[in-house]
């Protein structure tokens, strides 16, 4: 595939879509497709609103993280692989890590089941690179204060402490694709770093720009 | 697991639910549950309006898989693991063959992919009897005419009939699981049949009144 592929990943409050936007406005020559989970697609977005929902509190893990694939497989199929293939960069506001941390780690499914999903929804497809916004969940939840939280974003510090333990997990299992930045500092900081690798990895990939535009 | 569980396949208008409500009331003592697909639970009758409402035709046919082993996983954790494992009869309208015959045989997904799917959503739970309508598709399709078609039932007449070809050869792989019944015929015919494989088979259980009830 001749584009990049680039996740941002972090438990809530991380700076994840505010870390997205810096990189999208930073790559803005090269015409980026950004994109969040769950949802960007019709119907993926409808597949949000059950996940997110309060009303669907008897959604079980597993059935939480077939949701999740349903949504990724429409997503991946409908936009990242079409804009791959077309030589396109394209940042993801969450993905195959996020069902790791939160289903696995954080709700406590098998690992093994879950990367058979990951594999089977996205039909193999990772990311080039993916930015870890490592936060301690208490600043995370802070952050947030004063926005309205969602199902997931309801389950407290435990399992947010989980999930974080979980990401860390999956970046000292596979340091060259995942890289941690520390996102408790201010977001300038925090971008700067986000740019730094984003930098790093495409003058490593020999992405040019008559590729990309 | 202590109870029974008798799924019923075919294509539109082979006469399923007809046939499931007769071996419920035939049943009646054992108090068995009903259960259809997709749904059956608050959360896959959700799922059930995204899967049939003909205003989501962009789902692809993987999302579309993914979307029932969503319904199906909840249903099984939910109602159907529950009630065999509470000695109950479990007659389902639509289990996983609906997925190898539509998404499989249907829309040439691969089988492999499929069936790995319903391994995961279901935990490996098995119908242990399986009785498979079978019917000519332009006989079920006049059956349903003047009924309101859903978005898979709108399909036509040549997606139908590579679904019966596909329940067909999956009888031919499981014979001992799934009993073919000739739906061609009258309700009362087809239901002496389906009552004959259904007592054959709780005969030979070793299903008694003490532990069903």
């Amino acid at each position: 595939m001749m584009g990049v592929f680039i996740s941002i990943e972090g438990i809530d409050g991380s700076g994840k879509s505010s870390i997205k936007e810096g990189i999208l406005s930073f790559l803005q020559d090269y015409n980026p497709v950004g994109v969040r989970e769950p949802g960007g697609t019709f119907i993926s977005e409808k597949i949000r609103e059950l996940l997110l929902d309060f009303k669907n509190s008897s959604i079980t893990p597993r059935t939480e993280a077939f949701l999740y694939a349903s949504s990724r497989s429409q997503l991946v199929d409908e936009v990242i692989r079409p804009a791959l293939e077309a030589g396109k960069i394209v940042v993801a506001d969450r993905y195959i890590d996020s069902t790791l941390a939160y289903q696995g780690y954080g709700r406590g499914l098998d690992l093994e089941f879950l990367e058979m999903l990951n594999q089977l929804c996205t039909g193999g497809l990772k990311p080039d690179l993916t930015i870890l916004l490592d936060i301690d969940p208490e600043i995370g939840i802070k952050r947030r204060r004063g926005k309205k939280e969602d199902r997931l974003e309801g389950e407290g510090l435990p399992f947010q402490e989980k999930v974080r333990a979980g990401y860390l997990e999956l970046a000292r299992r596979e340091p060259e694709r995942i890289k941690v930045i520390d996102a408790g500092r201010s977001l300038e900081e925090v971008l700067n770093d986000a740019l730094a690798a984003v930098s790093l990895f495409l003058q490593g990939s020999g992405l040019n720009e008559d590729r990309a535009r």
